[in-house]
């Protein structure tokens, strides 16, 4: 029944822009986003899944080539003074991908480099078009994905679409409100996206996620997030709606999931769960593979690139490996026994920011090394400025309660070593990297992390107590040497 | 008298590689530089100069663009996985040259990138040559510079050569002894270098500078260093000689630097003298010029760019403006007053050392702004395996006497602000910042820091405090809005 010119096994790739569990599928009884719903339920729906690095360049290079950032040079943000890059000889999946005939197109958020690393057939990206019109105006992005699938007649494509919602707005764009609630909701002064329908929300009958704090302040911020969610969620089923139309969808793997954790404390720039933890919805065209269902499968945002391949039939190339695995067996069936971990490496987000963290989770635990630990953790431009974040600088300022499950001071000041037993402590609050009785556990975690360091070829793997040394007589045996810095 | 072939006004820029006052002009009566010597009675001989930061590719981006890393975007190393660059659109003295029918060419290390910025006329460099032998095999160095002129008979020239000496060996070549001073002297296994004769240096009848131990393995490391300066300085005689029998010396400005300090404790990767300040000799072929004489004028190496301009009669592009000064006006007269201050701006050296400082100096004062002071003071691949740092290493972890005029401790661990006055403690032993005697001094270099940053364009301006808002609400207006970090 498909009709002829979707004979082709292709692949759509949805990525939200700091979004997080803000649907029915993932249990959030509020905001609305009946389009991600609808996905959920042909989907196979992920339940650990974890971004590798939770800011946006970093995470998006990750997803691209399959390698931590820490391997494929994205240290931290790419734009303006930032300019992070991957490296010159990285493999991108769209260059992969390109080899094996397959049309490659990306349309809104690209945020990476360089371009000969990162570059697609079609291409319509911040690079070329205004950020808002090409990441937020669905109505937009509807008809750039209707020009690629008429361009697109006689090749397989893979197709990347880089929603700029439901990222923050108020640093750059404060007169669309907070998360660019207003943008284009057809008030005066904010522009009319036709496709849009916004759903607003009454902020005191929202509930904040743990990890942020029961004020107003918050709740208003949320409430302006969970609007924004409306367009993504809206432009998520326009995008699906173009394929259908174009009668791709029946022979489309789909995947949606978001880059990093959302804007608020201990989600975006942190390894803590609010910023680790992803959405990710993996729908399969073909029958008889798993759909709403859920995986609780831990799975990494670097399982990506080798989920496409393998979707592909496509080898990496030779002389270098990935460390994630497909994903497709997991549409046939829940393995039985997971004891895998994933990883993570955070080293800037702004140029400015530099706290490199590293991270292994596995079902039950996590372990997080914090390499600057002695310095505060730092604060993006565009969190430092949002509601939630003043709120609480001003509580601490002022000495008022906080309704928050911290405090600014253990925000900024954390150990080197952050353990935590996610069964019986699944919001972090306790480190027990110091408890004897999780010795053992702390060793097996610090090894397993060592590994994938050495396995990814991790500039940072002896800081901040020795130094790399690997050239010259170190050439065969790369070691770390001690400092002695008393840390 | 010149040679027809000769009218051109040309510039030739030798910049040593980890070089210091190794040489009679500059008052060391033990390391024999004949022809740095001799260059310098041709020259004005800065005694006040100073790189803006003490880190290869950050100093190389510094000298060629005339602007300070932070502003140019070369926060570290250039090579492998630090892969820094300079920002795209940066204007660079050879391109800026090359608009005005100025032929340039780069010969040795170039360390800096993208090449599109930094895209000489004549390329011979470790982009397309061993370092080794484009960067410490003078006789290669000579022939090279002999076939940019023999090129280069219709034109002015720029040319730059970038002798890898007296740079480190152990780490990446310790086949060739710590300074690379065996490399080319003939022996079994070291090749080469017909034009070079080695100059040996006995260990113990050596003396260390202040700020290196007095120990018999840091007289090793200095003795060799003195014979890879041999090669340096012999290399100078041989590229002027070139031009000498080119016959175009006599219409050239030559000017010799090094681009940081040396690779001992508190030269590289420091701002403390040792490592900011730099030889500079300027010698002009108009015989009314200033020849044989010392200037105490306060120097940047940011006055390359501007003096070179100036000498070629070029303006600077309309819309950026340089911080530095032309140093023609000096071959002509020494001011009479010079409350000068030069500045310095250091953010990572490898991309894993992390350590952003700011540094104001005059002739009296010097203060220094640590913003990542709560960590150790990091060290680099290289200097970390040289003799005089593992002999720190095992002396302090021996409890051994160090004979050095610091602890390693000390070294590591240092105040956010750093002030001295030099006119009482040139070796900065005691730090004033606390002093309230000091207090008006600290107040007006920090004021002076503060605005060279706002002209400079620092991303760092509010680190570690606070947060630089300087967009959206704030684009007129940017600030630093605190974070309440408790620092
Ligand atoms: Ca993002
Ligand atoms: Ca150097
Ligand atoms: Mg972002
Ligand atoms: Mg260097």
């Amino acid at each position: 029944m498909y009709p002829c010119k979707s004979n082709f096994q292709n692949v759509l790739l949805m990525v939200a822009d700091d979004g997080g569990f803000e649907m029915g599928a993932y249990l959030n009884k509020i905001c609305q986003a009946p389009n991600l719903d609808k996905l959920a339920k042909k989907s196979l729906i992920f339940s650990n899944a974890f971004t590798s690095v939770s800011s946006c360049s970093p995470s998006r290079s990750a997803i691209l080539t399959g390698l931590p950032a820490h391997q494929n040079g994205m240290y931290g943000l790419h734009q303006g003074v930032h300019h992070f890059n991957s490296f010159d000889k990285i493999h991108s999946l769209p260059k992969l991908l390109q080899k094996h005939n397959i049309r490659t197109g990306i349309i809104g958020k690209k945020h990476v480099g360089p371009k000969q690393v990162y570059s697609f057939d079609f291409e319509e990206t911040e690079e070329n078009n205004s950020i808002l019109q090409v990441g937020r105006n669905i109505t937009k992005i509807k008809l750039l994905v209707r020009k690629f699938l008429q361009q697109n007649q006689s090749q397989p494509f893979f197709l990347y679409v880089g929603f700029h919602d439901p990222h923050r707005c108020g640093h750059t764009h404060p007169e669309y409100g907070n998360f660019c609630e207003k943008f284009g909701n057809g008030e005066p002064g904010m522009g009319l996206i036709p496709d849009w329908e916004p759903i607003y929300y009454q902020p005191d009958q929202l509930k904040v996620p743990y990890f942020v704090q029961d004020t107003v302040a918050a709740h208003e911020d949320i409430a302006a997030q969970y609007t924004t969610i409306s367009r993504l969620d809206q432009g998520v089923g326009l995008v699906l709606k173009e394929l259908e139309n174009a009668g791709v969808l029946e022979n489309t793997l789909v995947m949606y999931t978001s880059d990093n954790g959302i804007p608020f404390p201990s989600g975006r720039t942190n390894f803590y769960d609010p910023g680790m933890a992803e959405p990710f919805l993996l729908s399969s065209p073909r029958k008889d593979d798993r759909h709403n269902e859920v995986t609780y499968s831990m799975t990494s945002l670097l399982d990506i690139v080798p989920t496409v391949l393998d979707w592909f039939n496509v080898s990496y190339p030779e002389g270098s490996e990935l460390t994630g695995i497909s994903l497709l067996p997991l549409l046939k069936q829940e393995p039985k026994e997971d004891k895998r971990a994933v990883f993570g490496s955070h080293n800037h987000h702004e140029v400015t920011m530099y706290y490199p963290m590293r991270v292994i989770r596995t079902k039950r635990y996590k372990l997080i090394h914090n390499m600057n630990y002695k310095m505060p953790f730092p604060i993006d431009q565009d969190f430092y400025l949002s509601q939630s974040f003043q709120d609480l600088l001003n509580r601490t300022q002022s000495k008022q309660p906080l309704f928050w499950y911290k405090t600014l001071q253990d925000y900024y000041y954390r150990s080197e070593w952050e353990l935590y037993d996610l069964k019986y402590d699944p919001n972090e609050s306790r480190n027990l990297a110091e408890k004897s009785s999780y010795k053992a556990v702390l060793t097996d975690l610090k090894q397993q992390l060592t590994q994938w360091q050495v396995k990814t070829l991790d500039p940072w793997i002896c800081s901040p107590h020795g130094v790399l040394e690997n050239q010259g007589l170190f050439k065969d045996h790369p070691s770390c040497l001690p400092l002695h810095n008393e840390l």
